[in-house]
């Protein structure tokens, strides 16, 4: 176990109802508000109204900022920066996923920065003072809601780039499970696939004696393969919902990998298919991270072993490790494929024509990952293992 | 899972070498402070060493309070309490284990209130403030160095009693588990079955669909009981001993009862033993858990049968799921006797003829326990169970 500093002071206020709290719980850090948002869906399921009616119940005066897209792009974050200035905001709530957090916290981070944000996410520049922000989380996936990280999209380029200091933990998150009854199934899906990603990154490192971790993730991703098959079964299996939404907060919140140092080249290598063919982040994870694996377990048998007879019940074969490792990477995918997620990029309708240049994008600040070291030719071999 | 609050702001600092920066950790958060400590064994060891001259390192000018002893005193929290007005002092640093921290936090709450201290502990007042309060943690067992709680003994009438707000958790925990080497290995093993006490009393819930937190709790409860044996065996094993440290925070910061109502029975019933009888908690609750599972299993043979197999690995026989759950207590009892914890209030040399009074001294503030309610004749029949 390596030494580690961990601190985590997100406060949760979790289960039904919650989001009738969140005026009270944002008085205490505010007193002008920026009210951000995604699209509709929060206005059509009466989300939005229930923080509204909340916001001024405790009085406080808000501005509104809505239409952050599913990876949000750098644009929105700017315009956000010039309404905190002009309106002079102390507090932004992100009332969505983790692109409206994640959103939210690049506003957070720029407001206090003379220059252009994005270089803090080209690390140009640290970060030395944020915001404060609060969330009512709307789908259980990013993490971003008690995380420390933060992903924004600059279209020009299609660059995906992301940041990570304490300094953008919210100070609240409300997260009522029933919220998300209303989510497809396929975002459903598409947020279990990041929440294990997130799991999985931390999950597979060379760091050893790791053994109260590495149980912690196993159960984490045992908790998220019992239930979301649950929950595509019934949209409102309260019980289910809420095992999924605490799962991804634990999954992203730094406690999985206290004392070892996660992988992260599946999400690197991800980045660059939703930053330019813009697909959801968990789809792309499902089709990178088992195509990943195929690529490198055979680095550590014995861990990848571990992964199959603990998170998916295989019986080990203990005179053939290779084969014993085979079958979790299987049985990942497996899952995968019972929850409707892709496997292949041509699912996601990515073509072949850009491989190249992504691969080249993907190590541009050195090489992907952490487990094994990818360079670009590691990097391209893995989008083509799964190009069709 | 129910509706719950969770909010942990404990900074942890862990890992080799870490006592050196208490002096830097210290002064973001005071300028004059009172050391905190127990017996002499911080100074036969060197810690005390490294932690003066770590706070002479960044001019922290202290005051010493030392003397602890395990089941802290009233008597001392005072002593303590007219050093911190005297002396203008507006942190404690506790350098121990549970007992020390213990006995600062009951010193940070009583520096702010001009009545008697132990009003808290009898719940006649309700705590609003505390002083600051940091560690540099030497025993991993009570889990006090990121916890909300505080127990203390009030000699004069032999009660011991624990208060509980999110206003006594420490602002940082320095953990290294070479620290703990030294410890004996009497201590180290009552400091695992407090450990896993903490653990199950989160465990016996009757609050279902607690999917998540059940499976961290046997990820817990499986790490003391891998690597407390080898530390045992091996007094300087780290990463045993850093696995034993690290689980022994997450026990008790609260994490693993989100979403549930734990029982507590145990404790209370334990708490009369150490109270009168000044025996190690961890030893106390070694003789009292599996004497209460005895007792209540019936109550949720499911539960029970779910502890067996999952923590225990035993095999089930879901015909009999009575013989199922007790395996998974008979497994409990072997590891302790294993470890060389008593199962016996005869080995603690606790004789019979206080049982009655300890018994109405656990209910004196209403029956025991959430998973089932024990008035006086079930108390008494538990201690009774386990006499010799």
């Amino acid at each position: 176990m390596r030494n580690f500093v961990y601190q985590n002071t997100t406060k949760i206020i979790f289960g039904k109802g919650t989001e009738a709290e969140v005026g009270e719980y944002t008085k205490k850090h505010g007193s002008k508000v920026l009210l951000h948002y995604g699209g509709g869906s929060i206005k059509k399921y009466g989300t939005y109204d229930k923080v509204v009616e909340s916001l001024n119940k405790a009085g406080i005066e808000f501005v509104e900022l809505g239409g952050v897209k599913a990876n949000p792009r750098l644009d929105l974050v700017k315009e956000g920066i010039e309404i905190i200035e002009k309106e002079d905001i102390d507090f932004i709530l992100a009332v969505g996923g983790g692109s409206v957090i994640d959103s939210a916290k690049a506003i957070a981070v720029g407001h206090y920065y003379d220059g252009d944000v994005w270089d803090f996410f080209e690390g140009k520049e640290k970060i030395k003072k944020a915001l404060p922000i609060g969330t009512v989380l709307t789908i259980p996936a990013a993490g971003s809601e008690s995380s420390s990280s933060c992903v924004i999209t600059k279209m020009d380029g299609q660059l995906k780039r992301s940041i990570n200091t304490n300094l953008i933990r919210p100070r609240f998150a409300i997260m009522n499970p029933q919220i998300t009854y209303t989510l497809p199934d396929y975002q459903t899906a598409a947020g279990a696939a990041d929440i294990m990603a997130h799991i999985m990154e931390r999950y597979f490192t060379n760091v050893d004696n790791v053994e109260l971790t590495d149980r912690l993730c196993e159960s984490a991703l045992k908790t998220i393969i019992t239930n979301t098959p649950k929950v595509l079964e019934n949209n409102e299996d309260y019980n289910a919902r809420a095992e999924i939404m605490w799962t991804g907060s634990i999954a992203h919140n730094n406690l999985l990998d206290t004392g070892r140092i996660g992988d992260w080249a599946s999400h690197g290598i991800e980045h660059e298919l939703s930053g330019i063919y813009d697909v959801a982040h968990g789809a792309g994870l499902a089709v990178i991270f088992p195509a990943w694996m195929d690529y490198v377990y055979q680095h550590d048998l014995e861990r990848f072993a571990q992964f199959a007879v603990r998170v998916w019940d295989v019986d080990p074969d203990f005179k053939d490790l290779e084969w014993t490792a085979e079958q979790g990477i299987k049985k990942l995918k497996e899952f995968f494929v019972s929850i409707a997620m892709p496997l292949t990029l041509k699912e996601l309708d990515i073509p072949a024509d850009r491989l190249e240049e992504m691969a080249e994008k993907a190590v541009q600040n050195g090489p992907q990952g952490n487990f094994v070291k990818l360079d670009k030719e590691d990097v391209l071999n893995i989008y083509k293992s799964v190009l069709e």
